[in-house]
Order: structure tokens, then C-alpha cells, then sequence
């Protein structure tokens, strides 16, 4: 079906279109199929990326490496749905009621899928720039473990000499009001376990044994009293969450000989995974040494601090916001981790979309006339960035 | 059947008689009803206590309330076979092998009853004395939760008008040599436990929860960074032993909202079970104050501290010992706990036995040459005493 080029793309109908297919990751779900339709039909070169069963799709407008590739990068996947019973709408069915669409994947992130495809659509089509190219770069594995997903996208990029020079990640980034914040960074993530190792006995003779859990309580305690910094100009200060701390022994007369801890960080750019990692391996052997313990200290980075300083693409994006919804929008880098850390190894990279408020939750769902006013957001990107 | 006077009882017939009656806690197993027919055969007046179904015997010869009145207190119940194919000798069968004898309670304690009730049959028997009496106060609940044993025997003599002006328990107290250590006290036991509340969250965002874990591990390090003391002239220095800290969380991007602790304290006669339990309390409190983490401590008291000074009970026992073993002995007060810890409300109390080594063990089992060892030194210490 060829597109129909003097009407617009109405980003809700795709929106809904899109929530229909029931594509928990890693489940394709006819998502990435429907939207390839789309964007060849409106004249885009369409690659499918798959690796290891996950399907990824990349969409390119224009010429191959054009000097100026505004990117769009998002996925189809969602959560899966929970609590069934306790949704009042079905979740892939895309039910509107009292101006809200309801479904899995309302705000995170198939609007913001559909409207970046629907702007990309209409600009080509309608307002085709003389120069430059427009790339689609949309993911089925974000929600999982991320390994197959923008990564994969990235990978068969570089492979087939496709680029981008700026990118913007349609990802839910307003905590209540549309067009209140722009990501343009984000905070690294890492996990270190720790098990502390001494010599079981019985607690009237402690002297006998190596008791492992006064040197773990010194060690968290230590770790968890530390302050990683202040913060920075762009960056909250770094967080550190003792989240487990467990030795599984319910007797009261015996010492166990092992006990184990986890703690999460949260960290800006001061850090670095591997500095964090240093430290913690650090602490751990003084802490080790004091009590003559064992501690092994086993450590994941899940993603390092990265940052998109104001610029040009943040400038250009807050102005399109705040035109589009009068709102001046926040540059921060709040929250949890997106592909925007994968993507940000290309090119300039910053984050704008819905407001997030119901994002994996039952009953997600989206205000009906946020979908237009984001595509809006998303068409000025395209057109102030080609003119 | 009248006991034959002219012979002396045998300590190694009685002891193997014992072993063979099953008489794991809370069962009887006949144990107590064979002492109570020895020893009423004896001229021994026999009454039994029994509370809530546990047997206890209480047995005296002479008058009651006699200004000297010399008790043995022990207990027939033993710790359940454990693993029963490892044995190489039925528990229950008194075999003996290789000068050892085998079976459950051959150390603890059957063969120490054996000897004291031997010596106090032949004493009562073969050299009665002109006045005073013997008691011999015999629980089948030391191995158990011990709240319907020698507290139950206590409770009786008082409501009976029965007493002792001294006793001595016959619970196995040597290391590894026999006659090497008389107990003149035992350090008390409690535990605590600690429930920490805050509020669950996201680890991303700390600040929105009250993570209770920093709180506890602050207490725990304290708690156990604490010296109790440095000792006494008969006591070790108090010991804390951390036994537990748990959690049950196993996300790594979740802040628990509970976590708790346990902590085992074995301490001298400086602290008392209420002194300890208000610094535990004072402590708890201030953490939670600094945390602004709810904190609360359960604590249970086992046992207090008890000491029978160096004294002319003592001395009496010491000199039997190192007359009949050619060992002198030590007066200790280290070790668990005992029954010793209730008798001491009524009268000066110590404590000798054999050598403990393979008490609760698989194959517990005594040197059979201790066994006459054991019941000449409580020989001894009954003349002596009425001398
Ligand atoms: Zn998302
Ligand atoms: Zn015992």
C-alpha cells in the first residue's frame, strides 16, 4: 500500500496499532513488521538487524552517510503484563476510556515509537529535505537484558558503514507535566557482591572460630557511610543502596562460617565503573586484612555515567518542546538506564518523550492527546535540524 | 531386694543398666524407676516430682532438713542418637570394647548418676553417718528446654520442706584428662534479636526509601567491636558472638524495607542478663535514632552468671580428686550452661565428672577404668564431708 502522502500520520491510530501487537520481549510480535511496512511505503530503505532471535529493525531516508543523519532510537518490547486480573483494560487491546490509551507499552514506549516513525514519515514525504539523511534506529530487546537489542543495532551499523550524527531517544522522560525534561545523560550502574568467608564454631567459644559477620557489618557499614561526591553541574550525587545482606544460619549457639552482601551504585561521571570497582576492592581488602577474613568481591557493571553536554541537539530539542508545549523543558540526568548509554559511543545523544508516571505498571496507559503533541515535538526536531 | 550390704555397689553394672534404658528427652525409659529401686532398697526414701510429664526423682537418706545435708544433683535424659547408622555400637546397648564402654549418655551423664548413687548406697549403707543427710535430686530434663527438670525438683523440695546445704553435679567437666577440672560457675547466656524497619524503594532513587540494612550493620559492628570486659579472677571475659544478620531480599534493585540480626552473649558475674539487656536496648536506640530507622530488640535470657567462690565446698571436692585421680585440679567456670545455674539459688554448688569429649557425639562412650575412678572421689567427698 503505497503511502498516502497528503494526508498526515495520525500517531494514535499507530500508537494503538502498535500496542495490538503483543510483543513481550523477547516476542517480535508483528510490532517491527508493521512498522517496516510503514516506513518502506513512505520510500525508507529497511534492514532487519536480528541477532541471537532477537529482531531489531534500522530504517533509512536519504544517503547512506550523509553528513547530517538525525537518528531517532527507541524499541517495540515491553514488560510483561503482571497482575492480569488486576487490569480494568485489556492490555494489548488499545481501549481509550475518559481520554486515556490504555495497554502495555501506552508510555514506554510505543507512542514514542509511533511518533517519531510518524514524523520521520510525514517529513520525508511532505517537507523532503535536499540534503541529509533521516535513520530509524528501533530495538525489540530493551526491556531484557539489552544485549541483542541497540547494541545489535549499533553493530550491524558500523558492519554496513550506516550512521548517525545526532540522535534523539524517544523514551518517556517527564516525570508528571509533558515537555517538563530532556535527558542528557545518565547515571552509570553497577552491583558488587561480597562474601566474607571465616570458620563456623560455637558461639560460647568464639575465640575458637572466625566469625565473617562483624567484618561484612564493617565493610557495608563503611561503604554505605562513604560519600562518593557532591554531585555535579549536570549530575545528582552518586547513590550507593545496600540492598542484601544475608547468612542463612537460624541456630543462635553456632558462628556461620559465611555470610554474603550486595550493594548497588548509582554513579555520575566523577566515576568511572572500574574506579568504583577499585574502591570497592580496596575496601574490601582493609577490611578483610582488620579482621583476618575473607572477602571476595565479585562485581557487574551494567552501564557507565555518560553525558550529552548542553548543545546544539539539547538546544534544538528543548526549543521544540517548549514551542510545542510551552513548557521549558529541564536538562537532566535522572533516572534508571536507557539505550542512549549504547548510542552515546556514536554520536551525540539526548532523551525526550511522554510522561512516564504509569511506565510497567498495571493499567499503563497514556493521555490521548499527549500522542500528537510529542509527534509535533518530534516533526520541529526534524525540520529545524534539516533547515 | 534387700541391698546386699557387704558388697559395693558396682558404678560400671549400674552405668551400662542406664545406657540401656532409652531414655531420650522427655522419655524416662525406665532410668529413674531403676534408681528409685536402688536406692529405696538402701534405706533412701524416695518421692517423685514429675511436672508436665517429665520424671524427676528425689531420694534422701536420713533426716529431713538436717543441718548438713550433701546433694548430688544430675539428670538421666540424653541428647537424641543423631545419626544412627553412623554408630559402630548400639547407643542403647552399653557394649564395651577395647576398655571403652559405648552407648548415648555413657559421658552425659548416666555414668556420673551411676557413680554418685553407687557412692551414696554404699556410704548410707556401710559407714552411715550420725547425723545429717544425703540427697540425690535426679531430673530426666537437662537436655531440653530444662524448665520442668531440676527447677521442678527445686520447687518441690520447697514445697516439701526438703533441702541441701551443699551440692555437687555430676555432669562431665574434664577437658581431656580425668580430674583436671572442678566448675565452681558458669557464665551466663542470652541472645538478641534485632528487627530493623524502614521503607522499601527503588535503589535508583535512595532517597525515597529508609533502608534499614546501614542501620543494622552499624549495630552489629558496634555490638560486636565492644569489649564486655577484661575478665575476672575466675572468669574468661564476657564474649558477643553476631550469629545471624539476614535480609531475604534478592533483587538487586530493591532497598528492603526489613532486615534482622541475632547476637549471643556468654558473660560473667560483672554483667547480669538485665544489664546487658538495657546496653543492648540503649544501643539499638541510639542507632535508630542516628538512622532514623525503626529498631527492635526481643532478647531471651537462658541463663545468669553464677559463681561458688573458692570455699570449703570447693576445697573438699579438690582435695577428693587430686586423692583418688593424682590430678589437681582446676576450678574453672568456663563451658555452657548447667543445672547447676538453678541449684546455686538454693546452696553452694560445683560441679565434677568425667571427661566430656564425646558428649552428643556419635559413639559417645567412657573409658571404663574412670568409671570407678568417678564414684571413689564422690566416695570420698560424702566422708570427708560428714567427717
Ligand atoms: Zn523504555
Ligand atoms: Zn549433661
Amino acid at each position: 500500500m503505497p503511502a498516502d502522502t497528503s494526508a498526515p500520520t495520525d500517531p494514535v491510530a499507530l500508537t494503538a496499532e502498535l500496542i495490538r501487537c503483543p510483543s513481550v520481549t523477547p516476542e517480535e510480535g508483528g510490532a517491527l513488521v508493521l512498522l517496516q511496512e510503514r516506513l518502506e511505503a513512505a520510500g525508507f530503505t529497511c534492514f532487519r538487524a536480528d541477532r541471537n532471535g532477537i529482531a531489531n529493525l534500522f530504517a533509512r531516508w536519504g544517503e547512506k552517510g550523509a553528513a547530517r543523519t538525525f537518528g531517532f532510537n527507541g524499541h517495540t518490547d515491553v514488560v510483561p503484563v503482571g497482575d492480569a486480573a488486576a487490569w480494568t483494560a485489556d492490555p494489548f487491546g488499545a481501549e481509550i476510556r475518559d481520554g486515556r490509551m490504555y495497554g502495555r507499552g501506552a508510555t514506554d514506549m510505543k507512542s514514542g515509537v509511533a511518533c517519531f516513525a510518524a514524523a520521520a514519515i510525514d517529513f520525508v514525504t511532505q517537507t523532503p529535505p535536499e540534503d541529509g539523511a533521516v535513520v530509524l534506529a528501533i530495538t525489540g530487546d530493551e526491556e531484557g537484558d539489552s544485549t541483542d537489542g541497540t547494541i545489535a543495532l549499533l553493530d550491524w551499523m558500523a558492519a554496513n558503514g550506516e550512521s548517525m550524527t545526532h540522535c534523539l531517544v524517544g523514551e518517556p522522560t517527564c516525570p508528571t507535566t509533558m515537555g517538563e525534561m530532556i535527558k542528557i545523560g545518565r547515571r552509570g550502574s553497577m552491583t558488587a557482591w561480597f562474601t566474607a568467608t571465616g570458620k563456623q564454631g560455637h558461639s560460647a567459644y568464639p575465640h575458637r572460630a572466625k566469625n565473617p559477620l562483624p567484618a561484612m557489618a564493617r565493610l557495608v557499614d563503611r561503604l554505605a557511610s562513604h560519600e562518593l561526591d557532591q554531585g555535579t553541574d549536570h549530575f545528582d550525587p552518586s547513590t550507593l543502596a545496600v540492598v542484601q545482606f544475608d547468612t542463612g544460619n537460624d541456630a543462635t549457639n553456632v558462628i556461620p562460617a559465611q555470610c554474603r552482601a550486595a550493594v548497588n551504585i548509582r554513579f555520575n561521571d566523577i566515576h568511572t565503573g572500574e574506579s568504583l570497582s577499585q574502591w570497592l576492592r580496596r575496601e574490601a581488602q582493609d577490611v578483610s586484612r582488620q579482621f583476618d577474613i575473607l572477602i571476595e568481591p565479585r562485581i557487574k557493571i551494567s552501564g557507565e555515567a555518560f553525558l550529552t553536554p548542553p548543545g546544539e541537539l539539547s538546544a534544538l530539542v528543548a526549543k521544540a518542546v517548549e514551542a510545542e508545549t510551552g513548557v521549558t523543558p529541564e536538562l537532566s540526568t535522572t533516572g534508571g538506564t536507557s539505550d542512549a548509554r549504547f548510542v552515546k559511543d556514536l554520536c551525540p545523544v539526548v532523551e525526550f518523550g511522554l510522561v512516564g508516571e504509569t511506565m510497567h505498571q498495571v493499567d499503563e496507559n497514556v493521555p490521548v492527546e499527549q500522542i500528537p503533541q510529542l509527534k509535533a515535538v518530534y516533526a520541529r526536531v526534524l525540520k529545524d535540524y534539516f533547515a
